[in-house]
């Protein structure tokens, strides 16, 4: 078992710096944070590629990790401090390959989002994907990193059950075009279709920014677009509620 | 119009202790801050009892302030700094009278929140069943404070819109059953009645705490308890999703 003393190990600096993205784009791999992540990853078999860990950590949780075929350092409690951005740092940390390749069978009801900003929403509006059944989501150029702390957090292991793909918008919906899925576009407009009289899947959604909404040129480009009618004084829905609303409807 | 030029004006200090809940409680009041809040509590004709504005603000908003009856206190850019939690403060807040009586005619669907902690949970949901023209929502013991800054922040006004109400979830549970409200409880649990199965309205649905749920002792009084069913691997849905589904499927 190697050992690691010092914050200012190469390897330690290395992995300090997948919390930033420009560095987690260029090494293609990302930094979990915490033992549910780290058990969802293996769950999936996940392309684990590094496991850090303190003492403490490797005792309580020795019989799955010695089950992984990743590198395991053990840490002190000063380094796992340093690599944590939780409150209370569990002491096990992992590196895990990036996976965003398009599936080859599309067919099926997909969530794509549209510069949405709040890491939160983002990592929610997936982990109801997964819920939901759906077959993927797809993120435009714009839409929080999918890879930062915040987003795993509210993702909460979703990452490792369904396809998250990045990349634009109006190619994706050409592809999946080709596999019969009808496209929706989102708005605030009484005269767009209700959702509940959306009549035609495998679906698509596209959900978008919190104050803007879906850019127009993408409405331009969908089969339809749909609202979900305020009954009450409410200006408007949080995306993430809308897009649970819209995906539950959809997986009934 | 008054002017206050110091932090250290007796009216700010007691301003800015309604930061604090027990504040909040002692003086039965509130502090909104920023342009699109205020602007709900005037158009809601609420219990507006003072508002501070910095020169700047009063000349933007001016118009629509003169018709308040509350007392208006210009500040400095200064003391709008000291008095906001938000990160460019819009030098604009108003003091509000706590509302929380519990109406005449409680005959309609009922959102009931029992111990949720993340103020951003708590908003979300209020604003949600403001969306889909709930009756209100009855906080239980023990949940995220009402008035904290990210439960306003998250409410966006719906706190004008419907009446919320703070106390014993039991009792309100008797109170309702007088007024044939059928009352479903929430849980993760496959041998529920699946919420897309409820026939009978109008339902108050208590929503639980992210990591327990609903109290036990609840689950016992209710009439029946609904899971939403998971078709994903995703554990469990954040619970504001989970509310956002059930009431939308109640408002359809």
């Amino acid at each position: 078992m190697n050992e690691i003393q010092s914050k200012k190990n190469t390897l330690i600096k290395e992995t300090k710096k997948l919390s930033q993205k420009k560095y987690r784009q260029q090494n293609q791999q990302y930094l979990i944070d915490g033992w549910h992540l780290v058990q969802e990853a293996i769950k999936a078999k996940a392309d684990i590629q590094t496991i850090f860990v303190t003492p403490h950590g490797y005792e309580e949780y020795r019989e799955r990790l010695d089950t992984v075929n990743a590198a395991i350092y053990l840490i002190t409690d000063e380094i796992a401090a340093y690599l944590s951005e939780l409150p209370t740092p569990q002491g096990i940390f992992a590196v895990v390959a990036k996976n965003d390749q398009l599936p080859k069978q599309l067919k099926g009801n997909w969530l794509i989002l549209d510069n949405v900003q709040d890491p939160g929403n983002v990592g929610t509006m997936i982990r109801t994907a997964d819920a939901a059944g759906f077959a993927g989501v797809f993120l435009g150029t714009g839409t929080a990193d999918l890879y930062s702390t915040k987003v795993l957090r509210s993702m909460q292991g979703s990452n490792f059950h369904l396809p998250i793909v990045e990349g634009a918008i109006p190619d994706f919906i050409a592809a999946l075009r080709a596999e019969e899925v009808m496209i929706y576009g989102t708005e605030l407009n009484k005269d767009a279709l209700a959702y509940t009289d959306i009549k035609h899947y495998p679906a698509a959604f596209i959900l978008g920014n919190e104050g803007q909404g879906v850019q127009k040129e993408l409405l331009a480009l969908t089969d339809h677009n749909v609202y979900i009618p305020i009954y009450g004084e409410a200006e408007s829905l949080n995306v993430a509620i809308a897009a649970g609303i819209l995906m539950y409807h959809a997986a009934r």
